[in-house]
Parts: structure tokens; sequence; C-alpha cells
């Protein structure tokens, strides 16, 4: 979790220079609003569809937080329409029951993807469309309807805590480049080109033992900085982790306190998965000996939305 | 559309004589929730991901429903919580756009899974639960968290219209069992245990031509009772289509209003997608020239939820 | 409903003569959100208080539309989350039961009121704020919260329909100035400053025998816009109807597609009752041969909100 | 806050031989469903109206709590549909803004009115309704329909830490009837049938100084059960509190968790006013001299709906 580097040499000058470093702004049109999704090909589809041995599918979701809780202060809501009791609907002649169901997906308790328009640094996300185009009626630019048919590709997990026999990082801890590595290592898989990477911090096991936790106020572990430059070099398609991928609170580097999502969502034109599970994953992979799988992330096709609440599916 | 029989033929009699005869009650325990689900396989899986060959991964989800039309009198809700006007979060620091998205599903325009309790025959639903079970806070036997870990597995599109070399079928009009084998044979393709059924009735190209219908009053085509025995026989695991799979208004058999979501869900325990886009995902079929695909459903985990909506993704 | 005035002498430049001369920018200071709310004085709602004789309370307000219908295309959300079937709280050890209720309370079919920041004019609301005051994230001026402490006031209706013997005018009728002045005399009553002015065009007992109607395509009975000088000379503080006040379609004037709303909550800083229910009242205050008294709206405290939905109280 | 009454002379057989003295049930009619309501007659709400002498309005409602918070588990909704940013109305050519609101409003936090269907005992509501009444669906008995025309009528504050010259009473603090008589007396006024009574317990003045605190960890500060039967000879219509009128933990009597709300809603058929705001109206009394006013509380017009959301107004 640590490297030579200390805090103080990650300024916002540097920071700012990483951003530009691994901007993504053109690559794929002026136009362009998917990003590093552009990196998923047919072929990179096929690749994710091989790595289907063990036919067994496995959910990287939380169950929708429909409690308030400390992690979770806008909890969902699940409202019944018709029950049991009264489910014999008039004029139609069915019994059936049915329910509501909502949420303000973004935040620290659901499974939820950031749509590319989610974050923006200086009034701008990616591709350089100005905040302005996300207004009080949703997101002209930068939606989540550039994933309309879904996201599906190869993944891995990368499992740091794991490797260093540890149940789980603590909060505000980091991960570093070498952990990446060494991971991949470890787990004999290397991230590729239009690979979804799934980063565990062991977050699941840590709620299960000592309880929901306020992110805000006790931090979550995450990627350090210096991370965005091996995402970008490795052509990471899509980044999700079992917290939110930044580690949190941050370096304190002034205007970039959350800079994995600064530089992934808004530089490299990379979506985010945040609040995953990937404890069960975790185990499947490790009882299967392999850490890459078919990804499938299905975000519901909002128009003008910033992300969507999903339920991301890896087959191993 | 039509074969012999005549309506008359099918009578409330009938109609519980077919609904007992597929019951698939205690075939997989008292207690099991996940009905035909369990015929999804990890070898059925792997079948899925064989069928994965040009790459190309196509959404069955229509856009979520937020205008009211005919078809839709519930619209969903999509609210913005920060608009790019106002994005930097006070406290944290970090600007970003922010939104929620809330939608009671059921009914005739979301694209969605119906959870095995949403339908009741008699007070019970599937495996004999009693509708008490459907309770104001939610349901305590046949929420869709029996598919929490997705449902992935290979899926066959029949599209009879398209053999008939309509752009559609009318409302109302009821696919029979003849139709769908001629389907199997015009496509090359075969139906069989464990499988996805997606039915396409061009919905889609009727709608884009005429625009939107009121499904009740004006109705909707779907399948004819008398292929309850078929998919029963063939082992279909789940089964979708651009309507709700049932023709409506259907053969006005006393207590059997929807007679496929009844036999589906109730008496075999298959869960039901409905309000499927199929329209592209037969283009490319057609391109392809292959009718069974990779399949990835993937719904929100909402405890004691009645089912989902969902952004179905196959990949051929 | 007519008068010598033809449409045609109601250009866009005759209306824009009558916004600037019914201004009350800067009346009550550069900074005043309440706008003609200034007008309702301690003595007013004595002078209400004074009116109530009989000690009979009618509610202007229509049941909350949680039924889609062609007036209603935007349902409010009423769900329950506890019923009956599981009413022993957990933890708590109470039965109790429990619901939700949400709305988009502007349209056609929800009693509510406008906050002066409902409608903008060239992006200007009352008092000159700039539409940029109305974020993503609510309402920085002009807020409904100008009334947090409810609007008390004298309250007079005006039935024009029943001065005319007429159970409703049809939609798109236009009441004039003449019409109002007949009403006040016909019914020994007189408009006065801080009023509540509330105008009947009969909707609720056409709706009653003919069913709702979708007013953006058949229109709505309202007040014809030479009478707002006539709203502006009297002082009235609040107006209110059982359509929108506003005739709805108006008489084409570009860009002045609601002038009653333009004019009153812009301009005038009047705020608006829009979709009351009059019927039960009017005939309240015939029986009592009176037609002013006591009047309460009560709007929910929304901080930054647009309005409010609400049930306001007569008392006579 | 104590008299000679120890905790343990509150068994529960006691409580059950008051919440039987006080039953109102049958006493208005089998099928009634308002309860005391039937109390506040014509000539009650001329008393009320006789009250206005200064003219003063003053709400008694907190701001609709958006933010989540310890004694807010499950924040009030309110957002935006369209803003200043986007506020030219397609087709309809109106520059407007709009927005949601909704809430859960039971619970600490919200302004609201509790229906006679929101609380059972044994199964039963007021007037001896079956709890298989409120269904999924919504309550078919005891809604808040029965006071659609909104409740006027003359109102008394009690304001008890004020007579002691205490800012506040500690949570868990209870009042007693020789509390509520010292008030009358300290005040001069005296509670009589058909009226509001609210009682205050410096809530505000609390949360203002120490912030908001959880009440199910914490407790709040309310009426001793002893009040219960005070309450029914002096023929309360409503009762109301800036808490929840029940002292919360209460005194551990089995099955009487909060015998205020199970007395006042089940057995007398009194509604309750919870989580008012009551300073700045204590202090308007204060200042004139008086603690009766006319008082309206008007709920919005939710068909089955178990309470609302309401914004009280006093007038002095």
């Amino acid at each position: 979790m640590t490297n030579g580097a200390t805090a103080t040499d990650w300024t916002a000058q540097r920071m700012r220079s990483v951003f530009e470093k691994c901007k993504n702004w053109g690559r794929w049109g002026t136009e362009d609003e998917k990003g590093a999704l552009n990196l998923i090909t047919p072929a990179k589809r096929r690749e994710g569809a091989a790595c289907v041995v063990a036919g067994e599918a496995v959910s990287c979701a939380r169950e929708l937080p429909v409690q308030a809780s400390v992690e979770n202060p806008t909890p969902a809501l699940h409202m019944m329409l018709v029950g049991g009791d009264d489910c014999l609907l008039p004029n139609v002649g069915l019994e059936a029951t049915m329910d509501f169901v909502g949420v303000a997906f973004h935040g620290m308790a659901t499974t939820h993807i950031d749509a590319l328009c989610h974050v923006l640094v200086d009034q701008q996300m990616y591709n350089g469309f100005h905040a302005s185009e996300v207004k009080s009626t949703g997101a002209r630019r930068g939606s989540i309807m550039c994933a309309k048919e879904g996201i599906t590709s190869r993944a891995v997990l990368l499992d740091v805590p794991r490797l260093r026999g540890q149940p789980w990082f603590d909060p505000g801890a980091t991960i570093m480049v070498a952990d990446l590595e060494a991971a991949e290592k470890a787990q004999n898989v290397r991230v590729t080109e239009g690979d979804v990477l799934l980063v565990s911090t062991g977050r699941d096991a840590r709620r299960e033992r000592v309880g929901p936790w306020n992110p805000f106020e006790q931090g979550l572990a995450g990627l350090h900085p210096e991370c965005v430059e091996w995402i970008h070099a490795r052509g990471v398609a899509v980044l999700g982790s079992d917290g939110v991928s930044d580690a949190f609170p941050g370096m304190g580097i002034p205007g970039w306190v959350l800079p994995i999502h600064q530089c992934a969502l808004v530089a490299m034109g990379v979506h985010l998965l945040d609040n995953l599970r990937l404890d069960t994953l975790s185990e499947a992979c490790a009882r299967h000996g392999r850490w890459a799988f078919l990804f499938t992330v299905a975000p519901l096709r909002v128009e003008r939305g910033t992300g969507s609440p999903v339920n991301p599916i890896a087959v191993l």
C-alpha cells in the first residue's frame, strides 16, 4: 500500500499533468460519447465469452439499499403497489402483485455505473463537453445511453487484500501500481486493452465484520492516483471496485478530491462501477483458479441519465 | 395464426387441465422459488457462451418510458438531483451531476422481468405459496431475488412475422405451436431445455409506424394458450416477448385472462420478460444467419421485489 | 364572454404594454419575493376571520390524482409502506400502517399553488430575478417559502357561469372584466385589496358530466387577458380558478401563451391556485347568500420549491 | 414532570383499562370514521375565528426534511423537473420551472397528521375496524379523507417548559396532568370541547442548541399516559406536539410502547399532529398574551391515505 512516493509528491500540478497525459479527448472523434467503451471490440467480446469454462454465474451487486444506514443516507424506495391482500386487478380479472422501485443511485451504497457526465473538471466532462450540457432536465451529452447495448467484455478481478493475506484494506488505504502488478502475477492474469478491471479492497468482509460505516467520515480504501497512468496504459475500458475506486479521503490534493473519478470519467472516458460486491466473485475465482471471466453490465436505458443502478454479472 | 381449433374449444376446464399438466410444483423441492431457472445449468451457460461468434451485443430493452402515453399510463420518474448549473458538491469539493430514477415497471411499456410472485391463480403462486406471502411490505416468497445472480443462458429468437413476410402481427393475433415450429425450421434453430425463448410479434415495427396504442383497448399479439404445453415440453427456462407473451384480449376463457402469464409464472415457474425490444435483435440474427445467442438478464437485487426493470443483452 | 374587443386587438405589443403597466417589481423592495402577498395585512386577516358566520368549512381541492387520465399524464404516487397485513413494526412493537405520497403537482389535475418562480418572461421572474436562480437543485429566488406562514385572507368567489344560468363555460371560453363586475353585482360582493379572488368556470360540473378531457387538446375556460389590469387595480393578492385562470388555448398572441400566468406571477407577483374544486364552495356560498369568506392556503414548506400541492380551505 | 405515581403503577392492565374507559367507538355511529373531529362544530369554528385579534398568522410546520439526519432516516424527495436552464416548455411555448415532491411522512421529522388508521391495537383501529381494512393498496377505513374539508377550530397551546422557565424538556421527560393544568392557569386559558390541543416540549429549542438527535435512541419528551383520561374528559378534538405527543421511550408497559398514540388514535379517534414547530407560535402567543387562536390543518386529499404532510396555520 505504499511505495517511495510521499503524499507531498502529489501536488495539484502533478495531478493536472497526469490528467492531461491520459486525456482521450478527440481520440475517437470530437463528438464521441462512449470513451473507452470504444476499446471493447467484437473480438474482445469473443475473448470474454471464451473465458466461460465452469459456466458459473456470479452477481457483483449488493442488494438495493432500502434501509437508511450510515453509508446510505438516501435509501432506495421499494414500495408495493398491489400485494396479495388485494390482488385481483379490477377490470382485468387477473390476480397480480406489483411494486415500485426508485433510487438516487449515486452514493456509497448502491451498486451503480457512472455515466461519463457524472463528474466534471473545471466545468468540462469527457471530450470537452461543457457542464451546461447536463441540464435540470437531463444530460444532453455524456449520458449512460452510450452504453445502451450493455457492456459485455472480458473482465479481470485483482484482489490485493487476498494477495496480502488480509481480509480487507482499512479505510483510506491506497492500492499502488506495484500492488496491481503483484496481484496480476500472483493470480496469473494480465489486464489487457478493452478489459473491465475490478479491484477488490475487501470492503464486503469489513462491512460484514464491523458493520457499515460512513465513508465520508471514516473513508474507503481505493486506488492511489499513480494508478491512473497504468490504467490508461493498459487500455482499461471500465473500472470497478467494491468501494468507489478512489481512496477516500484522498491525499488532500487541492481540486482533486476523487482523482480516480476525475481522471477516469473525465480524462480517459472510462466508466466506473461503484459499490460492487466482489467477495463472492473472488471466492469463485479462487476456487476455479481463474481471474478473468465474461462480464456483463446492463444499465437501464435512461435517456439523459447520469448512470444507472446495475447488477453486473460475471460468468466464469 | 389460426389452426383448426376454435375459441370455443378453449374452456376454463381445458385451461385448468393444461395448467395442472404443466405444473412444476414440487419438481425442484417444496421450498423451491427458482422454478424453471433450475433448468439453466452450468453446461447451458457454456452452451450460451459458445454461441458468441460475431461478438456483437444487442440490447433487448426499450428506453425507460418517462413520458406518459396511451401504452404507458404510469410513466417512469427520471429527475435530476444535481445538474451542471450547480454541480460543485458542497463539503466534498467535487463537480458532479446526479439523478434519480424510479419506475412502477409492471405494465405494457417498461421492459421488465416478472418475478414468480407477480401472478397468482386462486390465491396461489408457483409451488403453492399463498397470496398472503406477498405482503404490503414485499414478497416473502417468489421474489425476484431467486434470480439475483442474473440469468445467463442460451436464448433463441423466433420471429414468426418475419417468417410470414409481415412487418407485424395485428393486436389480438395469436401465435400457434405450428407457427413456432415453422419458425424453428425456417430459422434452422431448435428450442432446447434451459433456453430463454424470445417470441417476436413485430410490436416495435407497428409502434414505429402507427404510434403507441393502448393494449387494454386495442390488444396485443401473443401466444395462443395451446403453446403452454409446448413450452413445457421443450423445457423453456424463461419466456420473453416484445408484447407480454399473452395475446390480449385473449379468448375470453373465464378466469384465464392472461393464460400464458398464469401458466408460465404460476404452473411452470417460468419467468417472463415483457415489453422487450426485439427488432434490432431480429435484424442482427438475420444478418448473422443465427438465431441462438448468449443472453443475460440482470435484475436489480430488490429484496422482496415482484420483478425488476431490466436491459437484457444478447451477444451473437 | 365577449365584448367589443376582437382577438386581433390583442397583439404582443399590447400584451407587453399590459405587462409593463401592471409590474409590481420594486414596489415592495428590490429583494422582495412575496409579491402581492404583501397586500395581505393583519387587518385583512381580521376581515377574513370576520366573514366566518355560519362556521361551515369547505375544501377547494380535488383528490390527489393517483390515476392517469387525459387531463393527468403524470399521476401522483400513493404507495403503502406498511399495511395491516404486516403492521407490527419490528423493534418498535407498535402496530402501525404507513404510506408514501409524491406528486409532480404542476399540470392540469392537481390542486396546487404556483410559486412566483414557476413562470418566467424573457428569462426573468417576478422582481427581475433571473431564470438561472432556479437551478437543477431548486429555486434560490421566488420559491414557495415566501408563503411558508400560510396564506390567510378574505377571499371572494365569482361564479360567472352561475350568473349566466349555465352549468359551465365551454373549454376555450373567456371571462371578461364585464363578467367579473356583473358577478360582483349579482352576488353583492366586491373584490378589494388583499383579497384572494377565486373564479369559477364550472369545470367540475363539466368533468362530472362529460368526463375528464385533455386541456392541451380541448382547452379550458379562463380569464381574458383584459382582466389583468382589473386584477391589478383591485389589488388581488392571490388568484385561483377551477381551471388554470388562463383560457386555453389563448388568443394566439405570440409569446403570450398563458397571459394570466405570465402577468400574474411575473409582473404582479400574484400567486396562482390551479385546478381548484369550486362547485361545493359555490353551492355553500349560494346557500348562505354570501360570497366572501375566510380562506387559508397552507403550502408545504418545501425549500426551493416551485409551488406545492395544497388543500385550500374556505370557512363561511 | 413527576407526580406521586411511579412507573410500576402503570401496568398493561391499567393501560388497557384507560384505553377502554376512553373508547369512543360507536359514539358517533358504528360506521363513523371521523372520531373526535365530530366535536368540531360550526359554533367551534366561529369560536376559533373570534380568536383572531391581532391578525398574525404563524405556521406550525418544519421545513420538509430533504436531508437525511439522525432524526430522519427517510428524507423527503424534492427534485426539479425543469429548471431555469431549460425552461422553455416544448410545444407549449411557456417559460416554466417545475418540481416533484414526495415524502414518507410518518416518522420523527416531517410535520404530519396521523389518520385514525395509522395505529392499531390488537389488529383494530378506531371504531373497531380491522387491520385488514388497510390493504397494500390503501386504507378502506380510517383514511385521512375524513378530514378532507380540513380541520378548522379553536386551538390552545400549552407550553409547560416556558411555565417552568426551561428552554426545553429533556428527551424522555413526561408531562403530567398537573403540568397541563398549571399551564392553563398560568396562561389564562382553558382547553374546551372541540379544541385542538398543542403541547410544547421545547424540542425546537433543543434541536437548535444541540442539533438533531435520534428519538429512537435518545428519546423525546411527551405526555405521560395519565393524560389520556384528561384529554378525553376535556373533549380534545385533535392533539399535536413538537414531538410525537408520546414520551419516548415510554414507561416500558408491555404492549403500550406509544400509549398516547394508541389511546388517542385508536380508542378516542383523536387525530395527532406530529413534529410540529411550536417555538415561533409560543413566542407569538406570549407577545400577544393569548394562547387560544384560530387553527387550520389542511391535509392533502389522499384517498386511502394514512395521513398527510401538513403545514398547520395558527392565526392569533
